[in-house]
């Protein structure tokens, strides 16, 4: 074999993600047993059954992978495509993605990456949309995308193109995540939507480039919609649409879950009203979601250079972020703030009124204010 | 004065009810005060300005009450027009309503009352209703109408009138609560729905019989309607509807408070969608509203002889009823079930399985069950 032009962490991390029938659980598991993808692969059959869930057919896989899966080969087809190729320990790879218990082990990347993409809200529901959704989902992306907000979805038909098409007209980004290779678009009239994508954003996929869409990498790629994404909003969905998986999948991974209500008589409507009805948060608009997001982990840096802790700060008009700029996690006196604004006093204290109900910032006393650390108190 | 052909006591009631000025708030403060109508009305000018918001005019009008006001008159009214006058000490007065915490202190009502009436829901909504909205209206009422819900509303045009309509055509009863006394009928063209809910149910008004809709009295009116009744569903509301009110209201007595949602590009819907976000329930199916009532204050005796002590039971087959029959509130062992009914025991054990699903009894152990007694357990 001649010498890789890979380095050797990259070629073993993506030949086991090449293994037919190694899924993010088993490859979670096999890594925590073995420490790296290069002791999986030189691990012995015997060796890999005793990791629960493998079989002796997936053991003999992973351990012929080294002669059947030319790995290199993917990667040069990946580099001839424009397709980065990423690892978890990759510092491009996304950070929300990290957080979750089985991040893709490799993603394969087209477009390019902003650093605001982690302020990211995805928007799903179901493939036989009807106008109604369309317009929903479309009015949705374009507004949160507006205010800064990348829009993640599975560029399936129906609601997910209607919400990457929202966002991409109202000239923000967008990041589709495939259950297919990145070049097997699915569907295939989506291919010209998929390269506005790439040109606003990213395509992402944990699958080879080659690979054909299964069926059953549908639900798995949700959890990486849901993963990438501060809130899932559900748009339409019927009882068993694969959108509730997303929804699911959210919850699990502590973000936000929002559903879109319909008419009652729309069948399209009933998985929103059922998650609506389980805890899910009402969305008529985006006030409705912005209202509900917390603090973020971590403060994201837009490309205009602002600073974002929390979503709502969106929202804020000039002077409003300004008079929050000014304001820390230490509590600070209204005349500080004032002198740091180069504020009148009186429009301090009226802007901090503002802020104090979106849950921004706290008073702690009549003359000192300091940021907000909790989410919105909830309306019940 | 001749001698009165009526009860001095409701005279009086009546006498003081008909005092322009005097709203149910005021008039309950003064009986608290002074005991009884009839020392409210033999009261001077100055002990009556020292119950707080009396003033000096309200306080001349009660004490020229008795030479002004001609309660025979409208007593001798009302019985010409077949509209019963009560009082809340009243025995056939409705017993949900001496609960809330300023009832009516006289009712003119016209129709049968019936026992099950304590079984009551209020559907109530804008005037300005879609097609939309008077179609889950009719619906709605229709359904719970005919597992044996009183359906409550205001006679209004819009969402009310297709509520009353809705219990007629299912062959169930109706009460309306109207704002305007109940020989002034508004609007007009209700007067042959207004004859039908008669012949079908009550109308009810805590205005004499010949009073005009004034504006003011629609609020206050609609504490009537959800006092009623044991919950209510708002099924069409812009922002600052009337509905909403009764919505307070309801909440303020306690009531389960439900709405049905809607496209959230359709004005009339944005009322319910703020209520849900406020924590009423989602109401798709009339399923939605019975899984949400707990047992019933006191149990109600149904027409057909059934007891119900929980709505939920309302939805279940004979079998099912009979088994919830022959549990009672002291924990029973299943064979004991089993030979009241005269069941196989496996039936009684599935049966019981849907009773517990539906939150109406609670196995103690293997072999005991009891009547649930508290309401079935929230969704989060």
């Amino acid at each position: 074999m001649a010498e890789s032009l890979y380095a050797n962490e990259l070629v073993d991390a993506v030949r086991l993600a090449l293994v037919s029938g190694v899924g993010p659980r088993h490859r979670q598991d096999l890594l925590v047993q073995f420490g790296s993808a290069a002791a999986v692969l030189a691990a012995s059959s015997a060796e890999l059954q005793s990791v629960s869930g493998i079989g002796p057919k997936i053991a003999a896989r992973i351990a012929a992978a080294h002669q059947e899966i030319d790995a290199e080969a993917e990667l040069a087809l990946a580099a001839e495509h424009g397709i980065d190729v990423l690892t978890d320990s990759d510092e491009s790879y996304p950070r929300t993605l990290r957080q979750i218990h089985d991040p893709p082990g490799v993603l394969f990347r087209k477009g390019t990456p902003a650093a605001e993409d982690e302020l990211a809200i995805a928007i799903v529901g179901t493939r036989h949309a009807t106008r109604y959704g369309i317009a929903q989902a479309e009015r949705l992306a374009a507004g949160l995308a507006h205010v800064g907000f990348t829009i993640v979805s599975g560029l399936a038909r129906g609601i997910d193109a209607a919400a990457h098409r929202g966002a991409l007209e109202a000239g923000g980004r967008t990041i589709a995540v495939l259950g297919s290779g990145l070049l097997n678009i699915y569907p295939p009239e989506h291919d010209g939507l998929a390269r506005d994508i790439a040109a606003n954003g990213c395509l992402m996929s944990e699958v080879a480039p080659r690979m054909v869409p299964l069926s059953g990498a549908f639900p798995q790629r949700n959890r990486i919609i849901s993963g990438l994404a501060v809130g899932a909003i559900v748009v339409e969905a019927a009882s068993r649409s694969g959108a509730l998986i997303t929804a699911r999948h959210a919850y699990e991974q502590g973000r936000e879950v929002f559903a879109v209500p319909g008419p009652v008589d729309s069948r399209l409507s009933r998985g929103c009203h059922a998650l609506i009805q389980d805890g899910a948060k009402l969305v008529e608009t985006i006030d409705d979601v912005l209202a509900e997001l917390g603090p973020l982990a971590e403060n994201i840096t837009h490309e205009d250079g602002r600073i974002v802790a929390q979503p709502a700060e969106l929202l804020l008009n000039e002077i409003e972020q300004q008079v929050l700029q000014a304001i820390d996690c230490v509590p600070v006196s209204m005349d500080t703030v004032a002198a740091g604004c180069r504020l009148p006093i009186h429009r301090v204290l009226s802007t901090v009124s503002v802020l104090e109900m979106r849950h921004l910032v706290r008073r702690v006393s009549g003359t000192q204010v300091v940021r907000a650390t909790s989410g919105p108190a909830k309306p019940r």
